[in-house]
């Protein structure tokens, strides 16, 4: 998703003829050029060292040139007429995966999408493990920074490619990303991330140039770096609010980023409270027998038939079923727990009438896809740890929306919007998310799943320099609040453990849906 | 010379005791940073990237920390104080030679001073010569410009090892030099320098890191380019005017720096005017038979005795001679007048009761130091072609400083002094130079040798923010006048060929030498 802005970029180009007299006075080059862009109607500008090198060149052979100026800076001057193309890059840099859009900065369309995954993923599948490795040697944070360097400038030169556009014709990159991943692309060490109060090195937005990043735009170009909020929620979670509008809602609207680590937004325009809690890479197919990826072949929906307890599922590019992505999972733990096939505590019923639900190590298991239909040969199921795995994920994630919800003085019903974003590809049941108790309990339609709003919304601050002004106030205006030091927390996510919650009047929707259980599951 | 100014250097260093609560509070390290040095009564300060990567290190073992602060941003945090540690280098980036001083930003004390060739010199001796390279191969831009820097860095890492300081304690640096040098230092295409009206690519003053520069000091720090006058008077001269006064004094002043091209400033605090001639490279020994740079073995003053025709002469270091340099060769003019050994055109009086003269080709020559006496094991002769070189130079000399009085509406007798600058090694004979008519005859006490001014300012620069801003208001303010446009040029040229000049009364001082001079000789 994601709003759209009016176009006001923070780079523009402008397109002067210069007159003939230009180099003929005793004015030098730089001179000429700033007083002709005067008289056009520009405010002072400077030039960049860069700049002026180009100047002798093309004005020996043009007097029709064309500036690109970005911040009250001039950092290109080019001969002719090339205002119609300029171009940014926004950047998503995730734990996991690199994403980025190319866009216009002249029309704003979005001309490419490429992304890739994290290389740093082989000093450690989540945040905590390679804030350790950058910490653990002296040249552990210069390689982290160039795996991600490079990775960055592979999907860029992706885009580019895609696009028939030249690197040095990409004059702005806006990069989000978790404060980690800010942190390692900026070259500073994580140390002060690895414990409480876990502080950023900076929190403020800041604008450093291609050249000294290394980044493979044009090297006299800007990326920023918008701010973040704290040290775990990050400029990522900025874009979020910004993409989903939350930070301009007249109604309450929540905000779950789901991930490794799951970060929640209340609030209105009035005010947002934040907090982020560990919620494990159970979602993210980590820990799961068979979790995988929102890749091909993963399944991502399914539901379970109540008479026949048969299981119908979707799968994406229609591949052999490889395994169970986020949004299934979800999924079938409220089929499962819909059908009588496991309790409010999560416990597998053995006894149920199918060859699906097996005895195995550790508690049984249910199979979902047979081995003669899937893609690795074997019998795609989830088993009792599994579920318990997906239980502690989901308590996680409600308890930190509780707290959230109580710290605005808000209560589940008065949400006009649950937004949802993060690592669940391209769909998110929210009636199964409200069954399992994952989600506050309010209608369907206020739930919404936002796909990759952290793009979404560097690309807004990519494109406006009033969202890029806004996205600032969101970072300084949202308030912190630290989980771990709740007393409340522990009791919530305690509570939250059980389907749908200790309090099953919280969740009258999936209290609805539990009234249809047989009669033998119902605790 | 140079004049004191007081300490304010753009650099400077805060020494802060950080309250424990920084890294336990809810703030980024950057944030409780800056509130710590604003409570320290600074003013808003922002951090640069480095200093922001040096933070987490720092912080971790030191609550005391010395901030760098250059221009409102700290480039750099270092753990302790290390507030009496702050360094600054003034270079003067010249045709031939490269000159720097290692200064301390704290009480502006100079703490070496070294100087290396410039090695852009196996590509041409002038600065016709070198722009005709630049602008011939694709790479030669890049060649000249990388000789340039390593020639700098070579003089700062002499400068470092000799004082004692470490290259990261260097923070700001400097760097005047003629309109060609600051381009090539820049990386500038110094092609509009080819041709009139000979316009810089840039005027104004600029200040660059010495990352983006190359240059071998704090890569953080600022290397500065004080502004220039125009297409051949560089912030070499700007440097001049500050470091004479000449800018500052309430009795009218001439400058006249004199070099391959020499520039002459006329004016007092009310205003200045500046032109610049090509004198060719006579006075730095080339295109002069036995001349030689104020090198080791030059001859550098010389007396001819009245009597017996004899020559006297000191040499540098007290070595056996080489041959002359400047100043040597503007006595020796003098007093080949003064005993009618030359006449009022030069001509050699091949007469002379002396076996010092003798013919040769060309027209004759005068021995000034015999072969057995000489360090080449050849005679030093000052030929009748040399004589005529040094007579073109003279007088070109001479018509400039000519025009530019008459421009600033002054008469010889009212300046209060005349600044000479330039290739004469550490001596120039006041007498001398007016006797030939190089220089307008004032009294010999009002003319002061003013050795490198150019690096002498550009300490200033470097240890005063306020002789910073004057620098920059004197480029400014300067009138440029262009002589090769100037109809009367050509005519005082034409008459101050002779010796001392066509109207010999405007030097009474040289007359009542010629009255002493024999009879024969006189014109």
């Amino acid at each position: 998703m994601g709003r759209p802005v009016e176009v006001s970029p923070l780079a523009w180009k402008l397109h002067l003829s210069l007159p003939e007299t230009l180099l003929k006075g005793g004015e030098s080059y730089a001179e000429g050029l700033l007083r002709a862009a005067e008289e056009a109607g520009v405010g002072e500008l400077r030039l960049s060292l860069s700049a002026m090198r180009q100047l002798p060149k093309v004005l020996s052979s043009a007097l029709d040139v064309t500036l690109t100026i970005s911040d009250g800076r001039v950092i290109s001057v080019e001969g002719g007429d090339t205002s119609g193309r300029l171009y940014g890059v926004a950047l998503d840099l995730g734990t996991s995966k690199i994403v980025g859009h190319l866009v216009s900065l002249v029309d704003g369309e979005t001309l490419a999408m490429a992304s890739t995954e994290n290389p740093q993923a082989v000093h450690g599948e989540d945040i905590i493990s390679r804030i350790t490795f950058a910490l653990d040697g002296p040249g552990n944070l210069d390689e982290l920074r160039r795996l991600l360097l490079e990775a960055v400038n592979r999907v860029l030169e992706t885009l580019c490619a895609e696009a028939g556009v030249a690197p040095g014709e990409v004059y702005e990159a806006v990069a989000v990303g978790n404060t980690l991943m800010h942190h390692l692309f900026l070259g500073l060490e994580p140390s002060s991330l690895a414990r409480a109060p876990f502080n950023p090195v900076i929190r403020q937005g800041l604008s450093v140039t291609a050249r000294e990043l290394g980044v493979a735009i044009n090297p006299a170009g800007n990326v920023h770096l918008p701010a973040l909020v704290a040290g775990f929620v990050g400029s990522d979670a900025v874009a979020d609010l910004l993409a989903t509008g939350l930070c301009d809602s007249e109604a309450p609207a929540l905000l779950v980023d789901v991930g490794t680590n799951t970060e929640v937004f209340a609030g209105d325009r009035e005010g947002v409270v934040a907090c982020s809690c560990a919620s494990g890479p159970a979602f993210e197919g980590a820990h799961v027998s068979h979790g995988v990826k929102a890749v091909s072949g993963a399944i991502e929906r399914l539901r379970i038939d109540p008479e026949t307890l048969e299981v119908d599922y979707e799968i994406i590019d229609d591949a052999k079923p490889i395994g169970l992505c986020g949004s299934a999972m979800i999924d079938a733990l409220a089929e499962m727990w819909k059908n009588g096939l496991i309790d409010d505590l999560g416990r597998l019923n053995l006894d149920a009438e199918t060859s699906r639900m097996r005895a195995a190590a550790d508690g049984g298991e249910f199979v979902v896809a047979w081995s003669d239909a899937a893609g690795t040969g074997r019998d795609i199921t989830l088993t009792q740890r599994d579920v318990e795995e997906l239980l502690l994920a989901k308590a996680a994630i409600y308890a930190a929306c509780s707290i959230m919800l109580r710290r605005q003085g808000l209560k589940a019903e008065e949400l006009g919007r649950v937004y949802v974003a993060g690592a669940f590809g391209s769909y998110l049941d929210p009636e199964s998310a409200v069954a399992i108790g994952m989600l506050p309990d309010v209608p369907a339609e206020r739930i919404v799943f936002a796909g990759n709003t952290a793009v979404a919304g560097a690309r807004m601050i990519l494109l406006s320099t009033e969202a890029r002004r806004t996205a600032e106030a969101l970072a300084e205006g949202v308030r912190y609040h630290e989980l771990s030091l709740d007393p409340e927390f522990n009791r919530e996510f305690l509570n939250a453990v059980f389907i749908p919650h200790k309090e099953p009047e919280r969740f009258p929707t999936a209290l609805r849906l539990a009234r249809r259980r047989p009669r033998s599951t119902r605790s």
